[in-house]
């Protein structure tokens, strides 16, 4: 098994010479240097590295077991693991100071979760589920709760769940079930049952928060009559805002009435328990609204939209993984002849086509982390920037970036994995060598927190209709304006024309999608049939964009002779390669995704599913 | 669990409309009627949906165990499975009557095969084995030989494998260690390890034919040291021709010395033992040379080229089975509104996104079924025509396709079977449903019997450049034949122009490579680095090619009024469709990788992967 290192140096590139630590200069941040951005990544890498990455296997061998009493036990270490995680303030780090976290801006938290997912995505679902309810709380939660429950989970002795799904109710929530019944204390007693619940019962944390959409007696049907509850393992002892006298320890009461009733038999992360959770079946699980009642959908919706960029970057942790198992393999194994050198044991990188499948795992890998990473620092300037007009301008353009994060990256990552066990040739397919478990494991991504075809549907339906692709066009236009810049330098302008037309292109589907989606009859199925290969396109040409500015970076670096030490030229001489393949020759498949979409969509609609 | 059901009706379409059953009608097949190929087609169906399909979950789920002896069972019923296929004939029907099979064309046969592999891919392996064994001994054994092992082998009694990897012997054969010193019976001693034998020991035939590759002692280094040798798990009391009073019963002996060390744990096939086999740990494994010394590469390579055919169709099966589960998932889950039909509780069938899905499998099944046929039916003029120059041609042929048809196939598969797990969202993750069972067993087939970069080489190099393209040309020009029939039909006019792009695109690449790859300096790098995309190109432009025919043979069932009984207008119709996506929607993707090629393969040469 390869050892996991974190790409701290590749990440740094992203963080210090593509995005400039623009974050660090927000308000809010002042107190964040770029050195201690440093420290912080070659601190979580140590993590990653040495405690969370050496129980990835095994977590996959073992998994979870579920014992007749309904409780769950992960993989052994991973406790302990998460324990060390939570101990040294991760689960914190991009939570603000006044919420007891560490303040650091989302771009620097997005990386160090990239890192922690590389080395181990089973076990960083746990703190990813608790970020989601810790964003619920805060957003929506009532002083008393906020008192109650974040302090708790934002240092991590608490973990959080989300119960959205039931087996009528998938990506259609509006059919949700689960009863929460009114108590004259206020409280409300829950009924139900809650499938693929992520983490939904285990033994790493003291307590489990789960939040939880249900409907109130006589609510209306669909969307409206959905409420989001706060649903404790173990029922709190309250600290009461202002009443320190009551019951103000916050200590562990009474075990709640839910419990798990099932683990899932899943493709991939073994180590994380996927449970059917079982709310009620003994009076009722004692739960809390959390915000409006009939606005659960609404307040679910914003954990969701970054828990779908934390999905994303999950992926591109993985995609990491897979990119490094294939280098070191491709590089140690030797089999056949090389042409450029004719030496009769060459190592399988030295064949063309071996280094065209490294080529396009790291090319693709480095790309997408650039995106999510450009995306984490425009959520921080949507949050702090001085400016009102620059937070909505950043916050449209987070808006159009997260389903193409989340879908894009998640789908190339399971390319990535399926390439990596691809250069493995046989060893590839046994499961000890580790990289059948990234493929596995990758698989989950396009599904969870909303399918991709979810993600197409919210990009080209909600997020490009509502304002007229007003902020999908400043997108491209910054774009354009890197294709001019690399066409103003020679040695890059082919690279500059490739990127204009994976903008022409881009805008060309943009214009497509937003007429036909407007139709008031047939707008419906354009955006239905157009979505997946407008984000697809939307992903290459974003992508590329990111790998254009990656080139013109490496470009400067070289030029002003600077260099990373212990690699004197290669590491900005092989970000300027991966540029050249990600432009050239990865671009163009993006590109043929207009075709597609101006095929238009009518062998598609009259396509009878039934008949054949 | 969606049942399987063998799809008779799409391959009596490619055979019947398609291929116009032209292999009846070559010197051999006189006996061959179209009425008995139906009812073969619905005979095989009937094991492969009752008998094999059955076991496909719970042999994936119990898998093979070996014991301390080094004996292997495989899962519960694969054994009676088994029998039930050889006493059914089914093991010989594509093997000449001389040899003792059904004399069956390739072209029914590999229709049989799909079904088989799509019931049960595991069990499957163990017939597409023994078939290259009997090919290997059919060719290249002496009288004797085929006296004693050729009836049993084609009856199903025994069965055969191939032993080629060893741990340091994978893509490149040349590094086999594995030593066969000669007796003085005429006999060999066997001594060395092979690695990823399939069915290599099991218990479901009564005697198991190793073909092994291994190195006479002073034999010359590299290729040419390679012979080929025939060891039996029980040593067989042989039929000596003409002499039949010697050891003439053929009952098995003694227990030769090869046993199983160990199985392999993998992503998928668990009903397939994978096994490392020991030879001569006990003085020598009891072996016999089969052709000549030092042609052992050459002699395996007659069963490799036939087997990749196979595992093309085994890839395109397990297509099949991913595309009915999706199917039937899809048309019977309500979740969401229907744009079209605004009622709330459509099927998921109904969303143009899932649509999209769905329509993507089963045209890229039907079109990889149709080229996969046709490439059979060109194997059967190439053994049978009367005349040798429609054999040479055909062979000719058979030599470009067969790459495409391994490597598209397998890799094609890989992804309809990844997007029949998305189809179902959560239920595909979990185990049960059946849809990851596909994506872990179809994973393989890109990789064993030469991955697919080795036939993307293949192609590229040695088919291509050995005849200077001519073979390839000629395939061009029939699929611009059928180019100008589209356009001479105003409604398939468009599909017309999408193939003659299409058509032109592969024109070019060959036109590229042919150039590029005879340099004498840089020509060995120029086909490894355009190989994989050449071979996309050529794949999604003869499966466009294959799909422009059905859309005529549509059009003209339809004109002629006649269309399947019981779906009347629709089998036809959704011929149609799944034509229109592919050529529109689905050769735009492989057509970008004309633009791959043309940007050359300067940064991938100069990309250091150890430097990165």
């Amino acid at each position: 098994m390869i050892p996991f290192a974190a790409p701290v140096r590749d990440t740094r590139f992203v963080l210090e010479e593509l995005l400039e630590h623009r974050s660090l200069s927000l308000p809010g941040f002042e107190e964040v240097s770029p050195e201690l951005v440093e420290a912080v990544l070659e601190e979580a890498a140590r993590l990653a590295n040495e405690v969370w990455a050496p129980l990835n296997a095994s977590g996959d061998r073992q998994g979870c077991t579920r014992r007749d009493d309904g409780s769950v036990s992960v993989p052994d270490g991973f406790a302990e693991a998460y324990r060390a995680y939570a101990e040294g303030g991760w689960n914190g780090i991009g939570v603000s100071e006044a919420l007891g976290g560490q303040g650091l801006p989302e771009v620097v938290a997005s990386a160090v979760q990239e890192m922690l997912h590389g080395a181990n995505m089973a076990l960083g679902l746990c703190p990813m589920l608790t970020a989601g309810a810790i964003e619920a709380l805060a957003h929506h939660g009532s002083d008393e709760q906020q008192a109650t429950y974040l302090a708790k989970l934002v240092e991590g002795t608490w973990s959080g769940t989300m119960n959205l799904t039931e087996p009528q109710a998938g990506s259609d929530l509006s059919k949700v079930r689960t009863r929460a019944v009114p108590q004259e204390d206020g409280s409300y007693r829950l009924f139900g049952q809650k499938i693929y619940i992520t983490w939904g019962e285990h033994d790493a944390a003291e307590n489990i928060i789960h939040l939880v959409l249900a409907r109130t007696p006589d609510a209306p049907v669909g969307n409206k009559g959905i409420s989001l509850f706060l649903v404790p393992k173990y029922v709190v002892k309250k600290y009461v805002v202002n009443e320190p006298q009551v019951n103000q320890d916050g200590s562990l009461g009474e075990r709640n009435d839910v419990i798990c009733a099932a683990i899932e038999h899943k493709l991939g992360i073994h180590g994380s328990p996927t449970c059917t959770l079982s709310f009620g079946e003994n009076g009722g699980a004692i739960g809390y609204l959390v915000g409006e009642e009939g606005r659960g959908l609404n307040h679910m919706f914003t954990m969701m939209n970054e828990a779908r960029h934390k999905v994303g970057v999950q992926g591109i942790g993985v995609a990491e993984r897979a990119c490094q198992q294939a280098f070191a393999y491709a590089l140690e194994r030797t089999q056949g002849r090389s042409p450029r050198s004719g030496r009769n044991d060459c190592t399988i990188s030295d064949h063309l086509d071996v280094r065209r499948m490294l080529l396009s795992m790291r090319a693709r890998t480095d790309a997408l982390r650039a995106l999510a990473l450009y995306c984490a620092a425009q959520l921080d300037v949507a949050r702090h920037a001085a400016d009102a007009a620059d937070r909505t301008a950043a916050q449209a353009r987070v808006d159009v970036l997260i389903p193409v994060v989340k879908a894009f990256s998640t789908d190339q990552a399971v390319e990535i994995a399926s390439l990596g066990i691809q250069v493995h040739g046989g060893m590839g397919y046994i499961e000890e060598t580790g990289a059948a478990q990234l493929l596995r494991d990758a698989r989950i991504a396009p599904i969870y927190e909303g399918t991709n075809g979810i993600q197409a549907l919210d990009l080209a339906g909600r997020k490009l209709q509502r304002d007229g692709g007003v902020a999908m066009a400043a997108l491209i236009d910054e774009v354009e304006g890197t294709a001019r810049a690399l066409s103003a330098t020679p040695a890059l302008a082919t690279l500059g024309e490739g990127l204009a037309a994976g903008a022409a292109d881009l805008t060309a589907a943009l214009a497509t999608l937003l007429e036909q989606g407007s139709d008031p009859t047939r707008g419906a199925d354009a955006v239905q049939a157009y979505a997946t290969p407008f984000l697809s396109l939307a992903g290459h040409v974003l992508c590329a964009w990111q790998m254009g500015r990656a080139a013109l970076a490496a470009s400067a670096a070289i030029d002003a002779g600077s260099d990373d030490p212990g690699q004197p030229d290669h590491f900005y001489t092989a970000k300027q390669q991966a540029a050249d393949w990600a432009i050239r020759q990865w671009l163009p498949e993006g590109r043929a995704q207009l075709a597609v979409i101006e095929a238009g969509m009518a062998s598609l609609a009259a396509f009878d599913p039934s008949a054949h």
